[in-house]
């Protein structure tokens, strides 16, 4: 996997809560990159949420992103921000440079504060690790309850150089017993234009993980970071930024889709697409309403064709539509319209398709031109499981 | 069991999907009764909801509700209806009423159309049976996954009168492999003002039907009825009708607290109260946030106070509150409050609280005046082990 050019790796054993592996990870662009940044819509933010807000207002370069699994540092009050500040202070001290320049990120159990001794050893130890590991440590030393490290790479020409981009993610839902929390990297080595690279990412998340459920609650860290280092220099045309734009959307839609897949105890993906609706909030309205549905996510799992749990669920999304115009597809098949169910045997007819591990589910709402997907996983008892059993 | 004057029962074996137990009732009020009703607010309505709508806007007295179990006669299109007025003719024909005096109900598998001939047989049994079996056997006879009937009564003295009220419920969460589907019916003898009827039973609901939550889905059938025969005349003080506004709103409480109970795979039951809220939608918001986060709902199947959860949902409700100002509290343990845990150990200090089976969840806003509560259960194997399993 060829890296984007202008980034060192590290990542070092924190035992922040994991004691048998690498917790922490630092993405370091030692000559600065252009920052982009998402962050989560929930009111309580964590500490390092806040603090990579400021940061990113304020610098028009920066040096590090500083993440940390475990401890999510949020409803951690003003002593939570002073910690994160602090553990930035170490690691500008280590890496001269100023610590308005690191973003940080943590993901983990909430209301925990951090110990910073473990944290003066750990960021030591990232230190003469710097540049020893690749990317892989990284995205493995983010992972919470993931199952499995996400990272995807692109590689394309712009302007007759190799750009490259990378990505890497963690999520499956949220860590037990906190929240869910995911946290995204893309990495780029192109020289960008500062508002045109945010407005990148926003697009880019807007069709990414702004579109993807597990359990439908949000984290007081959600984050998604891109840095462009700018090595690769060019006078890049609108159709070079266009296509650079759309590989970061793909990027993070491939991270996005390796989190449902990964999601908690997830067994299925289910793309849901809501089609002629009258509005862009309708479309989005019922999308989140049917992917958030207890009864459409345990009949994915049993695999049942289950039309009336998704009927019902479209039913109470306030959205406009009517009733009598609503058809509902699996893959191709119609199974209702005009109000009634189109086949007399539908186990019989989706059988099969139920059995696949994607699926697709269409509803055309014949009220309009507006059009909305998500991707959605089951709910299934390794999520009780993995959410109903005690911290330890 | 006292029950209300002016009200014989009867109940059948259908055999619509149940082939060991009757699921076929009537309600007969032969002198008729005043009805009120309140239904579901699902765009997909059922034929016997749309029917019974029509009858109770048009008839000042009605004489008897027909309920099935097993099928809703949903998403059935103007056949439905049909069907659904056909059940009533053969039932009007054998009691010699008119069909509008009818009020129909139904609950269980969506999309399937009745069988007429089924229908036929079963309502001569039912005639049969009128009178000769008590209200037990219909409470039983309209459940579906419900583990028991739901069956509760009152007695209180008006104008130096005894009025008897006895109200009835079932529900769940939803008819494997369909959708949730609650049914409830109060009767009551007193003589009572129409409009007031109304009235009490739309109050009534409010804080009961109106406050539960299993998984948050609603259904295309959820229907109340209430009937008063009148058979208890008096020239009742305000002051006794306030008494008879209270127990109606306490049977139609009690019948909420069984379906919560008896939620489908529920372990525990939990009132969340949001005290001191700006407006009552905020606070409204905020409970249905919480009550259906899958989160929430399997940190209480796993009895771990994770407070991490709740905070998180509540911050993503949309409610507008000051996040420095909440105060959570487990029964009388504040858990949260100023931004930051309130408990080191909460563990300890909550153990023996999380074993219990109803809990008390309290979150003060501290940004007005305005109170809500809902009644909620807890997410377990059981409730996807119900809800997975293919139609059978």
């Amino acid at each position: 996997m060829k890296v984007p050019k202008g980034f060192l790796f590290s990542t070092a054993q924190g035992s922040f809560k994991y004691q048998d592996r690498d917790d922490l990870a630092l993405i370091y662009a030692p000559e600065g990159a252009v920052p982009a940044g998402v962050f989560t819509q929930n009111v309580f933010q964590a500490a390092p949420v806040l603090v990579a807000k400021k940061h990113i207002s304020q610098c028009n370069l920066i040096n590090a992103i500083l993440i940390n699994a475990g401890q999510a540092n949020a409803c951690t009050g003003e002593k939570g921000i002073q910690d994160c500040e602090e553990t930035l202070r170490l690691l500008s001290k280590t890496l001269e440079i100023s610590p308005e320049f690191i973003l940080p990120a943590s993901t983990g159990v909430i209301g925990e504060f951090f110990d910073l001794k473990k944290w003066e050893k750990a960021i030591l130890e990232l230190r003469e690790n710097l540049g020893k590991v690749d990317v892989g440590k990284v995205a493995r030393a983010i992972m919470t309850t993931d199952k499995y490290p996400k990272l995807v790479s692109k590689c394309l020409t712009l302007d007759n150089k190799e750009v490259h981009l990378l990505g890497l993610a963690k999520g499956a839902g949220m860590i037990a017993p906190n929240m869910a929390t995911m946290l995204g990297f893309i990495l780029c080595d192109a020289e960008v234009d500062r508002s045109w690279w945010q407005s990148c990412l926003v697009e880019a998340v807007e069709t990414s993980f702004n579109r993807i459920c597990v359990d439908g609650d949000t984290s007081t860290n959600d984050t998604v970071l891109a840095l462009s280092s700018g090595k690769v220099k060019g006078s890049f045309c609108e159709d070079d930024l266009y296509r650079l734009k759309k590989a970061v959307k793909e990027i993070c839609f491939e991270l996005a889709r390796l989190i449902v897949q990964d999601g908690e105890g997830a067994s299925k993906i289910i793309k849901l697409t809501i089609k002629k609706a009258k509005t862009r909030q309708d479309a989005r309205n019922i999308a989140t309403t049917i992917a958030t549905s207890p009864l459409v996510k345990t009949a994915f799992f049993g695999e049942d064709p289950n039309w009336g749990r998704i009927v019902a669920a479209l039913g109470r999304s306030n959205a406009s539509f009517d009733p009598q115009k609503i058809r509902l597809f699996f893959g191709d098949i119609e199974v209702f319209g005009c109000g009634v169910a189109k086949l007399e045997d539908i186990d019989v007819w989706l059988q099969g398709y139920m059995q696949k591990k994607e699926l697709d589910l269409v509803i055309d709402l014949g009220a309009g031109e507006e059009e909305y997907f998500i991707l959605f996983s089951d709910l299934t008892f390794d999520y009780v499981k993995l959410n109903g059993s005690y911290r330890s």
